[in-house]
């Protein structure tokens, strides 16, 4: 993701410094409220950043300027990386950023973000508000003195841009590919040499023959960055990310002073807002494929049936590690992450996943 | 639907006459209004009855009660059927439906709630917050005095109940069958007897032998309604039904005369409530199916090849005929959506389909 560029050089889920010097006190006046909302993104960038954007307008309409919400773009107040500690110590009010940032702080936390073979972005929000995801996200943001709500989701991403062909999963051993976080640990389990690179320097990357290959997000994202004229073979199914999730998180202290008709209007934005981010792409993404294959000639290709069975294996040890982990609340979160996966695939064997395959059948329908 | 039998002798899409008698004038007091929500079904019906009582709850909460809305069962105020003619006539101020209901106002109204191998839950999401669709709602709602957004939907439903096991698109000639709407003229045209029966009939009309098969919603709502002890057969994918939404439709005058904070929170609880409400079955389904399967002795069957390939050609044609109205606009609606629903269709087969299958190969992941 192109987001990732700004998290260049700081430790993510470490103790990146919070540019504290830079903080104003908020303006409080007559019942009104400022909240700084601090984002791993610059302002405004494509998906989360304008996504972020919305979903502070819609708080500060919505509750008539009494919680008027202003957004910082990355490096303004706190660096990318550094959103979760200014917002869990107090010097901002809340963040919007990706649970996959966090698991410095715990392995717990990419669960309510991402897990590869995992959720989708509908079966992640409905672990949050009817699955029981919600108290344990609570549970843990608890710990750091935070109170989270899931606001956006890219949905299932691409597995990414590849020089040469992939014909078995012995293609992986050695390959030079980027795919940061569970993902690329998955990758790792393959073989791949896996590279850690913000989105911004991917292309060159590619370019020059540093990398062999790099996934990103999906067409509408990746054709503005490029990789097309660096790599020409665009593999699907991301099984890396069926989903990824944004989150805004608020300081619990604030968040505890708020009336409950504020909270409920962050909520329900929250909830909006993870609505209209996931389905933007539904609609951006073809026209963007369309432009990558007609006009530059891109390679759409499936990855073999024994990529895709490897890699399930290596997410699965990822997940039995999670289910043992020394910490009481990731092994809770895990098991009660894999139960509801377990429900979720097998309604949307009989739903959404039977009614997308029947509709791919040689009928007439235009 | 359950709610199908608040529909009983009421003319859909018809004339049908509104309890005016019973409508007190709203109560407005200090800059404070209160709305009449008149829905299509019983106060608190799981499903479109709780998530009609939660948009309701958000809407005036978030207000601060500047906007309260109290919301009526069918019948109350307005027959279930009647309740696009009361709030267009301006008898309360807003509904709760679901489109396709209002087939008889306008062919192309259905588009915007459900087509027999159409758009899925979040496709249909995305077609109307980015895609065109609520601009084309709104074009042809204004006909009729009324402003209206998605507020929920179902998800995939089943294909429903059989007495016995469908081997081919042959059985469908003669079956006598319980399907509504849509997907009923679907299944009409694959020769089928299709039944317009209430939702609290089916099952007497099943266990009596007057139809031999029925379809209504999924493992959720069927289980609490007992077809499972008049037909032991149940099929899936419900191509008939790839999702169906629900809507809050509000009089258009009533809605020009709202401060823009409240129409926002209008807008915006609707779009929380339809994540709210779709992600519900997700998890409401499959501890019920299980209860179905293990308890009841439920035989689970994928439908045969041939008998999804002859209803997608019979969807087809219906769609074919929309397109060809002799109503501009509704060839203008049904252009769009069929041009939205192959991009849809397009990006589900890199992304939400390819990522499902992958989950479905055989490795080791619990």
């Amino acid at each position: 993701m192109e987001r990732r560029k700004f998290l260049k050089g700081a430790v993510v889920g470490g103790t990146a410094a919070v540019a504290a010097s830079g903080l104003a006190a908020p303006a409080i006046a007559q019942g009104k409220m400022e909240w700084r909302m601090v984002t791993s993104w610059p302002l405004n960038l494509p998906g989360p950043g304008t996504s972020a954007a919305w979903l502070a307008d819609k708080i500060t309409k919505m509750s008539e300027g009494k919680l008027t919400v202003k957004v910082f773009g990355a490096g303004q107040l706190a660096p990318a990386a550094g959103v979760f500690d200014a917002v869990s110590q107090g010097a901002a009010e809340m963040y919007h950023s990706v649970p996959t940032y966090w698991r410095g702080k715990s392995a717990g936390i990419v669960l309510f973000g991402n897990m590869p073979y995992g959720l989708t972005a509908s079966e992640q929000h409905a672990w949050m508000l009817h699955g029981g995801g919600q108290a344990l996200y609570d549970e843990m943001y608890g710990r750091f003195g935070l109170k989270g709500f899931l606001c956006g989701n890219t949905g299932n991403q691409w597995m990414g841009w590849f020089k040469k062909e992939i014909k078995s999963a012995e293609d992986f051993k050695g390959l030079r590919f980027r795919s940061p976080g569970l993902g690329g640990e998955m990758y790792r389990r393959m073989g791949a040499s896996v590279v850690q690179l913000p989105g911004g320097e991917i292309y060159p990357a590619l370019q020059s023959g540093t990398i062999d290959a790099a996934e990103f997000i999906g067409p509408w994202t990746d054709l503005a960055l490029g990789f097309h004229q660096a790599a020409k073979f665009y593999y699907w199914p991301g099984v890396q990310e069926p989903a990824s999730a944004e989150e805004c998180v608020i300081n619990k202290a604030k968040w505890d002073a708020l009336s409950d008709e504020l909270k409920l209007v962050v909520e329900t934005a929250c909830s909006a807002t993870y609505a209209y981010s996931t389905s933007e792409y539904i609609v951006r993404n073809p026209p963007a494929l369309k432009t990558l294959v007609e006009k530059h000639g891109v390679q759409v290709r499936q990855a073999p049936e024994d990529v895709l069975v490897a890699a399930g294996n290596a997410a699965g040890e990822i997940m039995a590690e999670l289910r043992e982990d020394k910490d009481d609340l990731v092994r809770k979160i895990a098991d009660a992450y894999a139960v509801f996966r377990q429900g979720a695939m097998e309604n949307a064997r009989y739903t959404e996943l039977g009614v997308m395959q029947a509709r791919t059948l040689p009928y007439k329908f235009q």
